[in-house]
């Protein structure tokens, strides 16, 4: 049986078009999709959208008028909205009519619905928003991003644990290679948040993954980790200065009045390249961020997901599924039991 | 009088030869430079830079045959290697013998001297290491870059007046734009530490700098702030990021062997103008990061600086010797008691 993606489709600022036609897209191609929403917009959206074509795909419309904006106090709009498209999505799957949700809407409800509605897996104290930087050879793939902005060292070692599982599911690594942010590499660096998980991380020799110890940003770009871990407030300031500064070279690339003739045409002729090194750089282009540690697939997209974001995403949620993250998570969780408990000691 | 700066000669990974040149260079524009480290041999490489043209340079050579290397732990080394060229940079400060000190040495080791031998100015709780991002029209400053991996609500809010003045002294800003970094703009968002901080810069409606709460990486890149505060873990992970994100595009430009032909071209072409916005976005090239909060000038340079970084961070030293950046920072900390009494109050 395919796998039934429920799809949150009021949740981009370009909802419910960008969600219309990412639906059709994974749809296409054998996804299961329920697409969530005022049903009558969406009726109307995807006849004028494929005409008499949806007719033979895997797509169906869920109703639910409401709708969580991203002004929203995530706990209360679950609490105020829950019939609203997001809260819908996971009640599909609560249900057994769903196996996954993806949304672009408010990511802080996100996180609020994955906590309260699908239910942390056995053992995780913190789930955490997983995504991923492109790097010399491939990616490298980074938590938390953002749900929690304060972690305890129990935290991070959790956080390594499902992002080598995410690791292996995702890029088909065997023993992917996990380093923990730092300010520095040397052992006496960081805080004591990070010597407490670099200890307990160091001290646990781990067979399914290899611990580096302390990285740096160079060593995510240069591709010599497959996982950095971090707590969600440096994760979050971190990305989003790496989107700063692409933001700004693009800029200047672009705008580079004084510049002699020779730069302007050659930052002319680049753009191309370097427009898809953005798209590359950009988490958004291929899909969304997983919640990891909720007991099922919940991907998070950026609000401003184009069609082939959100298409992406579906195909996402589709790949974990099959590939068992969520039951992975778990195994790896309950497989280290004594860690857990030398991290809670730690405390 | 013109301004009177100790050169660590033994610092910088090219030393003696950058900090040699970067010394003539400096001296020709006026600013008198004592040369810190093993004399006979800068006494040789000087003959061999400059020949005869060195009697008339206010250059001059002080003995120093020991040298703190980067591996040396900070805090040991400036008590094991008391006549280490280093040390003896700061102990030219202290009998009155130079205004400043400039150096591309081990950079704790500089911290530990500035707090142990410079001494802090008056009221400041602890140094910080301040640095600069590029923006689309100026520099956004931003402190802390590493001095402090971790922080208290009074740290940031000194931080908050320290880089004001900077930016004052440094930009001409006569009411430099705060911003609080954190994971989201709202004031819900953030860490027990940053809430702290941000309700007492809120409360203390500070006169001579204008508070906008809650930035982002995007914020400082688009040039919206002209101060950025942080702790100094988030400020170096993010610093790291940023550089090794600008070290990715860069090497990706270079070697885009499966681009199109265009691409290619555009690529080759483009690089001048690449590589001045990669020196523009590394600190380095506009010379060093100043430790603020100690008791005179002291500049942190790179390891990697070459001469021209280093003569920057000559010059620097003589601007803020010149602009009372020390005696600035004094009286904004001793105007702002009361705020400093509150924040101690919050812990």
């Amino acid at each position: 049986m395919s796998v039934r993606v429920a799809l949150d489709a009021f949740g981009s600022d370009e909802c419910p078009a960008a969600e219309l036609e990412a639906a059709v897209i994974a749809a296409r191609e054998g996804i299961d999709v329920a697409l969530v929403g005022d049903a009558e917009v969406l009726a109307t959206g995807l006849e004028a959208l494929v005409g008499e074509g949806a007719h033979g795909l895997p797509l169906r419309i869920v109703d639910a008028k409401e709708r969580i904006s991203m002004d929203d106090s995530p706990a209360r709009a679950i609490r105020s909205k829950p019939s609203a498209s997001m809260p819908v999505c996971f009640d599909l799957v609560k249900q057994g009519e769903a196996d996954a949700v993806v949304s672009a809407g408010n990511s802080g409800a996100m996180l609020a619905c994955g906590l309260f509605k699908s239910g942390r897996i056995k053992g995780v104290d913190r789930p955490a928003i997983v995504s991923a930087f492109p790097t010399r050879d491939g990616q490298c793939c980074m938590l938390d991003m953002g749900a929690n902005a304060e972690c305890r060292p129990l935290n991070l070692v959790q956080f390594a644990l499902m992002g080598a599982v995410y690791a292996r599911v995702r890029q088909g690594r065997p023993r992917p290679r996990v380093g923990l942010l730092s300010n520095g590499s040397e052992p006496g660096k960081g805080t004591s948040l990070t010597r407490a998980a670099h200890a307990l991380l160091e001290e646990a020799q781990i067979a399914e993954l290899e611990y580096l110890g302390y990285v740096e940003g160079k060593d995510v770009f240069a591709g010599d980790v497959d996982v950095a871990v971090t707590d969600g407030f440096t994760g979050n300031v971190a990305l989003k200065f790496v989107e700063g500064a692409m933001g700004l070279v693009s800029h200047l690339l672009r705008d580079s009045v004084d510049a002699r003739l020779v730069r302007k045409v050659g930052a002319m002729l680049a753009r191309p390249a370097f427009v898809a090194l953005k798209d590359h750089l950009d988490p958004d282009s291929y899909g969304g961020a997983p919640l990891l540690g909720v007991d099922g697939v919940v991907i998070i997209c950026h609000g401003g997901s184009s069609a082939v974001a959100l298409a992406n995403g579906l195909r996402q949620a589709s790949n974990f599924h099959d590939g068992g993250l969520t039951s992975e998570v778990a195994q790896s969780l309950a497989a280290h039991g004594a860690l857990m408990q030398a991290a809670k000691d730690t405390e």
